[in-house]
């Protein structure tokens, strides 16, 4: 593993993104967090996960100046591996608790929101579905997982306006649910972990697949239709003159 | 067209609702406002629309006493299209803010709920869907359009109960989404117009398909069998009675 | 009928839970609810109805005792019945009102989460799923009626948590619709009932199915499923232990 860290304690693991200073996701991080939660599924002594990132960020979302060196197979290889990874967390036979400990953008956001429980930093840290922003549409399966937390209304207000929130914001609308500062951050997460790994494993594993199961099914469903339109959008000619621009600038 | 018109500027468009004094929906209005949103839909210098009516009426939903002439079929046939008119504004591929200028009643909160952002005057207008109280049923599609702005249980308080309501208690349920005066709706409107017609044309259609094209299939499936239920309560005795009383008082 | 009494006034049906100190349910209790419910739907005089318990109970849920002594078959057996009169009050044609006059635990809450309205005494009375807390399951049925209540997220709060709310925790949650002190309860029950009973019945009818049906065909196509998992879970080594721990000191 070169940009994942696991390390279990006391029945929970931990899994940390380390990729330069953004966490940027590409096929190699993508591959190794795949890896990472199907190896923790099967692994009996872990009760619950914690995933979070390093420094300022929890991830950035994809890795753009990348993938503009891809044609549009291997990127949408790429988009079929990434959505698959959010529908295993979104209905990982464990607890999964989001530790964002940072920026939560695009891409990082749907994989937030695929976790059980989301706890966010105060201050400059901003969580945010931006796709809209650089003329990108974004998958079936991220608008499912977004409308349960929000509500319909309100995933089209974040989908529409691309709007960084802050971690305050966020709670208010049910994207997160707590925020804590940086120091309680470590202890605020572990204390939640603790509490998903006293549950009944079988039990959990049960009720979650009630919960989750009917969406799930929808969501792949529908992903692989949105995931053309999406490669389409992207491929656009308008489109793509704005990824160009973020990657010189950013 | 006579009850529509519209008038393009700056790339977006209004379309307003004129048919006498409370804007009663019927076959010829129901008519003219489908054909208005194909083209709308078609011409690509309009990338917002904004929705309205006159003097104290958005519109007070349909023209009962017309519709008191019409045998089953005829009003069965009008009321498929009538449904299909709020299909399309649902799932239309320009943003459609509603400007909710006075009372919005039954059928015309049903369009109201079609569209992406509604605006109401507070003061003495109303919105409502009252069908209960003459002993209406309603219809599958408008349903799920309710409840996906106020939830499901208070989607059952609305139309269980018929109640009138104020500006202010639509926001509070989510039923609208702004209240502005008199004074202010004409500009707060178009700010929000602005704001949707900045955003990329083709990212948007792609996320609100992804965000309403279930819920609309949805609709869709179950709206025959809803209007046959409609129509057969409709003309019940006692609802038949009720609607010829409303004419004479009303 | 033994554990069910029903006296009808005035278009109301009252039916009251009559088993022992706690009302728990057991099979001739879930036949005498079925039969009862079966007979108001039919009964043209019956405009609404108020379900409620006896003394500090509503229900506390499942005769777990009784069912120690059950074989799979028998259990697997109750349980479609359990589920099907759940189905059956959440689509039954005329308002129920649930009428929660004490505690409200587990299979009673589920009960409780079919009808159309919810009233709950404060104090010392709690309502819960508490299944995850002796290692149990729930039904896929039960998870969909929550989730209508209080939305998909808190749901999974309510089902991981096993938590006991207060009336006024419920009500923030949408869990019930209005706390009423043990003096008013009773006054403010009859209030709902009475103005359910005013609402012409077709319409009535027409409009919860709309509100309605979908869910109900999610949840039957989905039961059977969920119940044999349940069962798998509820026989399993130190699930069974735990019951029958609960049995000892309960």
């Amino acid at each position: 593993m070169e940009y994942i860290s696991r390390t279990d304690q006391d029945g929970i693991s931990r899994v940390v993104i380390r990729r330069g200073k953004v966490n940027a996701f590409n096929d190699n991080l993508i591959d190794e967090m795949s890896r990472t939660f199907g190896e923790l599924a099967l692994d009996p002594s872990v009760r619950s996960i914690v995933l979070t990132g390093t420094g300022k960020f929890f991830s950035f979302g994809f890795d753009i100046p990348q993938f503009l060196g891809y044609d549009r197979e291997r990127f949408t290889r790429y988009l079929a591996n990434f959505t698959r990874l959010y529908r295993d967390i979104f209905l990982h036979p464990k607890p999964v608790v989001a530790m964002l400990n940072g920026h939560t953008i695009a891409g990082a956001c749907m994989i937030a929101t695929s976790c059980d429980y989301r706890l966010m930093v105060p201050g400059k840290a901003r969580i945010s579905l931006n796709e809209i922003n650089f003329g990108s549409s974004v998958f079936a399966g991220s608008v499912e997982m977004l409308k349960r937390l929000v509500g319909p209304r309100m995933a089209e207000n974040v989908l529409y306006s691309g709007a960084m929130y802050t971690a305050e914001e966020a709670l208010r609308m049910g994207l997160v649910d707590r925020v804590a500062s940086e120091e309680n951050l470590e202890e605020e997460t572990m204390k939640v972990a603790r509490e998903y790994a006293a549950r009944d494993p079988d039990a959990f594993r049960s009720i979650k697949g009630l919960l989750r199961r009917a969406v799930a099914e929808r969501m792949e469903k529908t992903e692989r239709d949105s995931i053309e339109e999406f490669v389409r959008i992207w491929y656009s000619e308008k489109t793509w003159a704005r990824l160009q621009g973020k990657t010189i600038h950013g």
